[in-house]
């Protein structure tokens, strides 16, 4: 700010570099460094025509942090730094006021003695309140100049009483201040707020000396704060308040309620307050003024600190304003429009998490709310209703339309048509990639998974959340963006998809490099991914459809079978509806690529566990309980995780994966033949570990398709149509398949990587049991992040690079994409980008975000190689760097 | 032979590569075939005078097959070949002899028809048998040549009858057995007989076309077979039988008697026959002249085949014997005190697999066995006991003085007494690196796993296989490098380790490079792996010892702690006990190094899963049983293997881990100071996959032993010991840990590789659950072999590669080994040693196994590096081929 020429107070800045060898040499400093401070301040007399501890004139200075990125509150500060016995003397003829002395240097000592010393701040907030009663009076500012004489004097008994020595000799002052706000930088509070933020230790903290202004130096005086645009809205409008006669703890104390700055501030509790504009008309046209210059220079919304001493305008600070996503979202489409900021400026402007706010209902921010419990936030949105604990439950209460919202211990596949119909799941067990998690992103519902704290006995229907204790019936609200569980209702607001996002989204388009696919597997997720742009659907998953419960009992007599032709003719029972669900999907696609993953899970997640279903079942398909419980018992596993599933199913039965081959390619069929679309399905074999694997299952595949396309080779002849083309392709979720890419792209068209099962085999580490642990490694900082959430590059990366690399080795035009977790999350798909991913697949309420990401991706490191995508334009050359300040 | 001026009727030879060519053609032969097999057998006519096909003079020849690897019986021979019903006249005249010819025309013809007109033997045998009884006699040399006349045409009546057509054109005749001879080849038995004895499948066969000698065409005519050595000791001795007027297919077919070639080829039951050497003498003392020969040139025990015709001997075949371990030995160490080989060359030839047969005891081969079922082959050695099925029981029974063998559904480490005093282990489910499997082979005990054709019911005490139904008190034996479960009690006989092994040995360890250490839990393995050679302890797991009856309570109370302090008290009482171990095991090993893991396993497998042992529990340690369910369930994990366990337990609570450090240092510690020893302890860290969580418990581990060391100081200085060096390493046993061997080879003095877990992330397969479809993997010839018994090259074997090479960029010292099941398994080892481990670790059983593999590695591809061992020679430099022949 002083080099654009605004009134700052001189000063001075000890920079990070000062802080990394402070914490690096057992917090010394640089041999240096005590002279050069010694010039600056020299520099700062000069300039100020005082001097720092001189008796008459004395300058007096604030020491402030300084980071990076913005961390507001977070670190140390102190203030009227300069002032002692003598000192104090000076200011009071100086200023001809002894009150603003003396109130100073009270507020200096209790902040050096809290922030320097140690002696916490409650001893002299206790003080100054028992000095009041002894007045009988209420207000700090009705104490007199002799009053707070006194209370200087019992602030520093209060000092001695505490074994500590509160300096007189300014130079000892200012290396106490420095070294405190240099030490704030590892105090908890800033360390938990660069977790929650991803600011690195490293980083460090400068040091901000500079001359005090003062706007507690009468009536003439203030200070404030103010937005060069609404931070709620993003509407473009001037926007504070302020202080008179103030330092600006007071703003933040809230002991005095801020005037509006401007008319265009007020609000009904501020109706009727004076504003700046009219209370000091020059000093505010100076502050609009320096306001218009500070947002044309950074060229985003500021957020700025002024001070108003005697009439005469100094700015304290300015930084890039904290927004609401929708003001985010705004502002950012409002400057490229006042040609403030290109369109890559724009999209590099948003973060892409902060979308998610804008995809999901949120908790009304002004409502009361009842914490009983925290949990992991796994699918962002609020969600109220009556708590039930088991699936049926939930789909009964639905049905008599109560809104519900589904507790259990874990959920599993049998949950399914309980979680589709409830508001939200919480569950006391799994991690961001739990079952219940990701499903619940899937469909976009709100979920608190992982919640450690609550005992839930599903049996007795109920869970205990320390002394609180919810029964079937009883209302709950989730946050599922905080992980919160809240008793009772509380009410929430709706997303506003409005132009400025439409807007964004298009330019996003524009320059992005990674196609965006969808996790759906149903019609309905289809559409909500279409309705957010989808670009294909990377993952079909086809266990879902088999827990209908329409079907499930043909699917579990499949399982019971004894021999192929068992398993055939229950599979021949499934056929014609699998084959239903995938022409919804088909047509609700409309000829963009769809990508089915053949079956996955271990069949033991289809049997129930509990007698009592067993039993049914039993009855139902005509084999007795001990037959059925025998087998039930075979088909257990250790780890399930490491089992028979995936190909491995394929390679056991391979009946059933020629069932589910038949199904889309007759689904297809049908509707080019009788629809007029154009579709080219893609297969997807999970689990592969070997190209054998591959080979041997691809081959019987192939067999069963090309006997499907003899079959209507007559009707699409007659009408002309060529025949049908599909791809056969794999997932890359287990090391070995990462490792063997070379011989394994050989047979397959396209490789899918399954980051969650490849994190988890990649690390060893089970998603569903490591929620119990995962915390003291966070804690130990041993992982930074959630493996689970953000893609692991050293490992799992790793194995992707090669994975790809080396399979493209052998079939350069490979196609790949990603259809974990990951795919949904913004620093993984930057890094899915860096490898030279075709595309990325997520769940469909995180489409616009993946997209988001994909676009900064390509902005900040544009890949040579162009998608094959029509109508993308090439990225642009330049490197255009995002302006963040603080 | 022919080059050696042996007596071997002319012949040529179609090469391998025509076989390949073969199959690469479906079927279809090189173009410039035909014509050099004409031109071949132009020369065969000169050299014997005869001519293919002649009506006076016919060439009868023998097709055969001639793999790079014996597979003795497994393809395809044709006899006789050339006789039609014009040259079977022709060799009536010059032979003089009508029987003989039309004996070998009904030969060819049933041979023929069978071998390449796919025309069932048996129909041949049956009217053999027919004719025979019209005739009313026993014997086929009693029929007459009118009689064999007869025979013909019947034969090819019966050829007829099927539908096919016997080829009268000798070169049909020779193109169809050529055609027959490759295909055979790929018939079941040849290809399981290939997968049994790890042949590769695209070697192919080569075919031998021959001229026919008889061995049939009078009283001076023989044929037989005859070993160098004898095959079933080893003793040098010339060994074989004939038949007289026979041709080789009767000495088979075993319908007479053969007769001893010499005097001391008898044996009881061969008394009072008449000798080759008595009956013929000077083909005798030719064939004596022949052998000699052989030995010296083939420089092996040679197995041959000769026929004498009309009192001249022929050389038909000669290929190294198939001989017992045993004799394996002998003859190796024999031959290189006869300096027929070099030390390297006897340890070549030595199948390390082999040395197992010497190390356990083996079912007395002459005994009768009734086997009802077959599992893996999980640990060596034949074992007979009464059937239990419960732990308690076996170490209840073993106290009587009385054998057990214990079947489980699988076994948990809860098991490990009954084990330890089990003979043998039965179990219906788990892997070649099952719990059961793994603890049998360190034990050296019996072990047949995963024998899922049997139903084990452990509450009803017995188990089911077919029709057998075994109660707790049967009777039943196992083999367990068959996999048989033998019904009652079947004799074993003891292995010998005798001089041979013992000089063998000393060899082995003269030109290895690689070290071998052993994985022993107790002072017993200990002393076990001593007595084999093990050269230090590359894995002793401590959780066994946490199992142990006396230490199992207080382990629990550890577990069921809420607090940091109350596992601490709890681990109090754990310590002396692991001390007094781990003072024992230095003992044992008098100063090699000793490599100790740390805790692995997850808390719950110290937990029991019943009712009533809970309910004991519960009241031992003074908690209410519903707390005690509550905890135990809160261990629950769904995919244990990839849970909380390994170093993760160190993170979580490090009290465990410090406790375990000052178990091992002091008990380093007071050998040291007390007894004299010199001991550099190596701690373990398992399951690391990032090098900060490494990093976190090794600063901890040190703080622990530095306090520890300080404590003995004073003793130190006064005796005048240095302090005690230690090393703290890793297990590199989950890929990302592989994947970022470079950083975290910064904070580890040692990798050891543990590739049961390494195979099984890499993999992302259960060894426990795998059991159940592993068959089908292999029926599919997706796996050659069971990842788990052979380290894959190309997917664990990789990573094992990058990580050495990118750990020893960070540090050149690193010291690497491999402590999974692989550490014993020959391939593996040789694995191991072409990358660069330094030394292998396995079951103490194993131990020759491993040493000799990794002797046979080092001839065969010696290292550059130097071992830092003494007494080690630099390997032989020159690349001492193994001559191996048929």
């Amino acid at each position: 700010m002083t080099q654009l020429g605004l009134p700052v107070p001189p000063g001075f800045t000890l920079s990070t570099e000062v802080c990394t060898f402070f914490y690096q040499n057992q917090r010394a400093y640089p041999k240096q460094l005590e002279t050069q401070v010694k010039k600056a301040l020299t520099r700062m007399e000069k300039l100020m025509g005082r001097r720092f501890g001189h008796k008459k004139s004395p300058l007096l200075v604030s020491v402030r942090s300084g980071a990076r990125a913005s961390m507001p509150g977070m670190m140390d500060t102190v203030l009227n730094l300069g002032l002692n016995d003598e000192t104090v003397e000076g200011l009071c003829q100086e200023s001809g006021d002894v009150r603003f002395s003396y109130d100073s240097y009270r507020r200096f000592i209790s902040m050096y003695s809290d922030v320097v010393l140690d002696v916490h701040s409650h001893h002299f907030e206790a003080a100054l309140e028992e000095l009041k009663s002894e007045r009988g009076i209420d207000l700090d500012t009705d104490l007199t100049g002799e009053d707070l004489k006194l209370l200087v004097k019992r602030f520093k008994h209060i000092v001695r009483a505490e074994g500590k020595q509160f300096p007189e000799d300014p130079w000892e002052q200012l290396w106490g201040a420095i070294g405190a706000v240099f030490g704030s930088w590892m105090n908890t509070r800033a360390v938990t707020y660069r977790k929650l933020n991803d600011i690195p230790d490293h980083w460090g903290t400068a040091v901000n000396i500079q001359s005090m202004v003062f706007g507690n130096m009468g009536n003439d005086c203030a200070t404030g704060v103010a937005f060069t645009r609404d931070p709620s809205t993003g509407e473009r409008k001037f926007f504070g308040e302020f202080l008179m006669n103030a330092q600006g703890e007071d703003v933040v104390a809230g002991t005095r309620t801020p005037q509006p700055i401007n008319s265009s501030s007020r609000h009904a509790s501020t109706e009727k307050l004076q504003t700046l504009e009219e209370a000091m008309p020059r000093a505010y046209r100076d502050l609009v003024k320096v306001y218009q210059k500070l947002e044309k220079h950074y060229r985003d919304m500021q957020d700025i600190e002024f001070t108003i001493e005697r009439g005469k305008l100094y700015m304290l600070q300015t930084r890039s304003g904290k927004r609401t996503a929708a003001a985010s979202l705004r502002i950012a489409v409002d400057m490229v429009k006042e040609r403030l900021i290109s369109k890559e400026e724009a999209i590099l402007r948003i973060r892409p998490e902060q979308l998610d706010q804008l995809l999901h209902p949120g908790l009304d921010p002004e409502a009361k709310k009842n914490v009983i419990a925290k949990g992991l936030p796994a699918s962002p949105g609020a969600a109220s209703g009556f708590a039930v604990f088991d699936p049926n439950t939930a789909e009964q209460w639905a049905a008599m339309g109560k809104k519900v919202i589904l507790v259990r211990l874990e959920t599993s596949p049998e949950d399914i048509h309980g979680m589709s119909v409830a508001q939200g799941i919480l569950t006391a067990r799994g991690g961001m990639t739990s079952h219940a998690a990701v499903v619940a992103r899937g469909m976009g519902k709100s979920c608190v998974s992982g919640c450690s704290s609550i005992k839930v006995s599903e049996e007795r229907r109920e869970f205990t959340a320390g002394p609180h204790s919810i029964q079937e019936g009883d209302l709950i609200t989730l946050d599922g963006s905080s992980g919160e569980v809240i008793l009772g209702q509380v009410p929430t607001v709706s997303p506003a998809l409005n132009q400025n996002f439409v807007e964004l989204m298009k330019w996003v388009d524009e320059v992005r490099q990674l196609r965006v696919r969808t996790n759906a597997d149903t019609p309905q997720d289809t559409r909500v991914a279409r309705g957010f742009g989808a670009e294909g659907i990377g993952l079909c998953r086809t266990e879902h459809m088999f827990f209908d419960p329409s079907r499930i009992d043909a699917v579990r007599m499949m399982i019971l079978a004894d021999t192929s032709e068992g398993r055939r003719q229950a599979l021949d029972q499934i056929l014609p509806m699998q084959k239903g669900d995938f022409k919804e999907i088909f047509r609700e696609m409309k000829g963009m690529p769809v990508t089915i993953r053949l079956l996955d899970p271990p069949l033991h997640e289809f049997i129930p566990h509990q007698d009592a279903e067993l039993q049914i079942l039993a009855q139902k398909i005509g084999v007795t309980l001990d037959r059925l419980k025998r087998k039930a018992e075979s088909l257990h596993e250790f780890n399930p995780m490491l089992g028979h599933r995936g190909c491995r199913l394929g390679v056991s039965y391979p009946e059933i994966y020629r069932t589910q081959v038949r199904a889309i390619l007759e689904a297809a069929c049908e509707l080019v033949r009788d629809e007029g679309f154009s579709i080219v399905p893609e297969i997807m074999i999970p689990l592969v570990g070997d190209w054998r694997e591959l080979k041997f299952i691809r081959e019987y595949c192939i067999e069963e398709i090309e006997e499907i396309l003899d079959s209507f080779r007559e009707d699409f002849k007659k009408q002309g149509i060529k025949k049908l083309q599909y791809l056969i392709g794999t997932m890359i979720e287990i090391p070995r398949a990462a490792l063997t890419s070379a011989e394994i792209a050989k047979h397959a068209s396209f490789f899918s990587f399954g980051t969650n099962d490849l994190t988890q085999t990649t690390f060893g580490l089970s998603r569903d049991d490591s929620a119990s642990f995962l915390g003291d490694y966070i804690n130990a900082k041993i992982y930074e992040k959630d493996p689970f959430a953000t893609l692991d590059p050293l490992g799992v990366g790793r194995l992707m690079k090669l994975s790809i690399n080396e399979g493209r080795t052998s079939r350069p035009d490979l196609k790949v994409g990603i259809c974990g977790e990951h795919g949904g999350e913004p620093q993984s798909v930057i890094f899915c980008h860096s490898i030279g991913l075709d595309y990325v697949s997520c769940s469909p309420y995180r489409v616009p975000i993946a997209k988001l990401a994909a676009a900064q991706a390509a902005i900040q490191n544009p890949r040579a190689k162009k998608t094959q995508k029509k109508g993308i334009k090439p990225p642009a050359r330049k490197r255009t760097q995002a302006k963040r300040k603080n």
